[in-house]
């Protein structure tokens, strides 16, 4: 691919020309008209070059100060601040989402603080867990687990892209290298991403493998990346589909992958909490069903209700709110026709429309905000194929006879990156709490109490994360610093190592930084001390 | 299986008989005689029984108190101790391991050891890593994963046996019920264990599937076990055969299955070392490789050395001790067989004998004591095959014309639990040193200094793990408490949830036992502060 319009990718620290013998464009979802440029499909020998510089920076890395990765990782936020407007301007044509708040006040600033806060856990050094058992001279710590690709969603440009979002940040922060393959909806963003890594890994003198792009290769490729002997690891965030197929080729190969797939995110709102606070749960619920087009992993997908007339209220309001509310635009006519077949899916499994089920209503790419009902009986009988997933502005609200089927159902559930329930405040759903709780965490990473599930901050306890198949380890965290490094990382141990060759994490003295140290049974920030 | 002389499985808190149409025998691999008694293969159907109690047993554990869980785990070391000589005598003909120091002296305390840092860590909590945000009122914290699937190792029959060992002692203390899956070579051994185990259960009144014993099951069914939707993991040591099998079900199912397979513990041993200190290099060397005829993990199975007279001499010393040791009983007729295999390998791929090289020479099964050796040429060569595990009495010397070729061979090794370097003290070594260890230290779990590999402490510093093919996952370890029960646990987390319901571990008063915390950044045995 010579030709002027294809971008070119970005290699052991050169943009070069792609190996490819097939490109794609892009749409501007909300005017379905393409985008100027082309981006290239890679061949394998793309693939093959990248890991070779891949490899070789993992060790230099070993030889890379922790000082100077977080140096680069704040290099970097400060680029990607500096590039704001343009960042936004083209993020905004490729996914639809509004440039403010979402991209420009939310996303963008909260990518710049992931990656600040992943300097400064690698900087200070605790997310290594680093111990040290005098008496046996045995000490141990995560460390660098070698290439790492990262596989980036559709539905954030910003703070999961590929090349700057939370598996990247992590990644490096971790000591690793990485090869971005870029979304296919958002390739203009991370290529801005990119040129910038690029840049800053360049003025920090990093090795020319430390950031590698491509934007997109053929599926047994992406097989074949993940389960190549020199990858260290794999971070994915999309769609099941494709993610269980990386899946099995990187578990083939005994690769570690961490995968972020779908979920419905079941919400039960118990009867006392509806009649407590009737307006303000309809108004959470909708607003978080509906905010950027619904478009976001932990979207309440799944409403969980009981019988009676609050119930039926509820649903009446919320049919108010969804189609009286604007249609938002989709990130691409994949989503859209993804979402109309989930909901014919739904459908046909027997769920009812309460409202929507129509495509298009919005600018471009679009489907109507959309209400699906089912009762508990119907739930019950076909339970697989109604928790499918409907990626978008739409919710399934399933309508239970009573608390002990509201617990069969629970019980049926899939993994999934969240829970919640609503209870109120007087005791009068705590029986019913009780009963569902526990059931209910069993089933996801995150349980929450009286509030949506659509807010996932950048917390050191966060769990982004949750039992298969909303992803495939349940313990692990895609957000959360440090935790989130701990996934590209391998436990390294030094048994009766001489002292100078220990790495300073693991020294007598407390290292630069004064991590947090496991010695002898006891948590401290000092030294070794002397016996 | 009604017969009389078949013994019972443990399912449900009962010992019942199997549901089996086939039945196996031990035999005494000292005397290749059989063993009184038979033990059931049995059909899914106990494994579908077994997988029911252990999911009930999974539910009623989390009301299960963590100092009701350890009080088991302590009760359980009493009576294993209680009833020693029985258990050192049953091993001791099963295993022909000897029953002092090995078995009464070494493995049993060890395994009593095991469970009570087990019982410790449950009742304590630090395990877990407790982290609490009060900013955004996020808590988590690691808990029990569902039920666990332990299949244990034939080499050690008390320290990793299935219902008493490392991993069955990780995962109850991590609030997980265990199936057990018997080794076929230690049957009865395992019988007592449970019948104590299953005695201390009973005493606490925990739930009657905490803990359950199945001797053998058919190879469909075990792969159906692992991937079970009710199970939380597996955890395997033993052959890559079976073990590779295992995983690839639990993969496809999304289980998690930490495996502890082969692994050849490469030990390279530096010219000025050699010269330095010659004779207790031997020395450890052949101790290390015979001992228990050498059916360790971590038998040092492949020695690197550069060419050289004082090598020749190592080599000859070698040979010297290796064939006049005596020779030990190996574990099984399968062992015997096994390592004849291995040997003709190695042996096909170029390798020459030194000594050794036929079967037989010790009581029962046996097979020489075996050394054999390959240039530093025909390792590359062949350096795939001639890394095959021969498991037992025998090392492949390797001997590398120089450091650089010794840095290619490092290069070419498969992942492994440990790795060695024995190096000078006046630092003739060093530069070697310091191109090696960084190699060596990529390719292993656990890297030493001037000592050989085969032992394995039980400290929360130790490594026993490592890249795969030698393990499944390189950031978990199947030694050490408390990082060994992380492996059975799913990460857990509290979004503003009400402060009544949050289990005691992420209460804002330090909980009982004193558990470290990371409460807002900080490692604290504390309560949560007031702001």
């Amino acid at each position: 691919m010579t030709e002027k319009n294809v971008h070119p990718v970005l290699i052991a620290g050169q943009w070069r020309p792609a190996d490819a013998t097939q490109t794609f464009v892009v749409e501007n979802p909300a005017t379905r008209e393409p985008l100027p440029g082309e981006y290239p499909i890679s061949s394998w020998r793309d693939c093959d070059d990248a890991l070779k510089a891949s490899a070789a920076a993992a060790v230099a890395l070993r030889d890379t100060s922790r000082q100077r990765i977080a140096e680069f990782l704040e290099n970097y936020a400060a680029r990607i601040e500096a590039r704001r407007e343009e960042l936004v301007e083209l993020a905004h044509a490729e996914s639809a989402l509004p440039k403010s708040p979402r991209l420009a006040d939310v996303e963008l600033p909260r990518t710049a603080s992931q990656l600040r806060q992943a300097a400064a856990a690698a900087r200070e050094g605790s997310w290594a867990l680093p111990t040290i058992d005098t008496a046996n001279n045995i000490r141990s710590m995560l460390s660098a687990i070698g290439p790492v690709i990262v596989f980036g969603p559709n539905n954030f440009p910003f703070a999961f892209n590929s090349v700057a979002g939370g598996d990247f940040a992590a990644a490096i922060a971790a000591g690793n290298p990485v090869i971005a393959k870029a979304n296919s909806s958002h390739p203009g963003t991370t290529r801005l991403f990119a040129e910038e890594a690029h840049a800053a890994a360049h003025a920090a003198q990093m090795p020319p493998g430390l950031v590698q792009l491509l934007y997109r290769t053929g599926h047994a490729d992406g097989e074949r990346l993940v389960s190549d002997p020199r990858v260290g690891a794999t971070g994915y965030t999309g769609s099941r589909g494709a993610g269980l197929k990386l899946k099995a080729a990187a578990d083939a190969a005994g690769k570690p992958i961490y995968l972020e797939l779908s979920s419905v995110n079941p919400v039960v709102i118990l009867p006392g909490a509806l009649e407590e606070r009737f307006d303000d749960i309809v108004g959470q619920f909708c607003t978080s069903c509906l905010m950027g087009a619904g478009q976001f992993c932990t979207n309440p997908g799944l409403i969980l209700l009981i019988k009676g007339s609050t119930t039926e209220k509820f649903i009446t309001a919320a049919i108010e709110r969804f189609s009286h509310a604007a249609v938002g635009t989709l990130l691409s006519q994949n989503v859209e026709s993804a979402l109309g077949k989930a909901i014919a899916t739904l459908r046909t499994a027997g769920a009812r429309i309460f409202t929507g089920g129509t495509s298009g209503g919005g600018q471009g790419y679009s489907y109507s905000n959309t209400l699906l009902g089912v009762t508990g009986e119907q739930f019950l009988a076909k339970s697989e194929v109604l928790q499918t997933e409907a990626f978008g502005n739409a919710s399934l609200i399933v309508i239970a006879d009573d608390i002990p089927q509201a617990a069969q159902i629970i019980d049926t559930f899939e993994g999934n990156l969240t829970g919640c329930i609503y209870s109120d405040t007087t005791g009068n759903d705590d029986a019913a709490y009780d009963k569902l709780a526990p059931r209910l965490l069993a089933k996801v990473g995150r349980l929450l109490n009286d509030k949506m599930p659509t807010g996932v901050a950048v917390s050191p306890a966060m769990h982004h994360g949750g039992p298969y198949p909303a992803t495939g380890h349940p313990g692990f965290t895609a957000v959360g610093i440090p935790a989130a490094l701990r996934r590209f990382a391998a436990l390294e141990c030094f048994d009766g190592v001489r002292p100078h060759r220990l790495p300073p994490l693991l020294a007598d003295a407390a290292p630069s930084g004064k991590p947090w140290r496991l010695i002898d049974g006891e948590w401290t920030r000092g030294d070794v001390r002397p016996k």
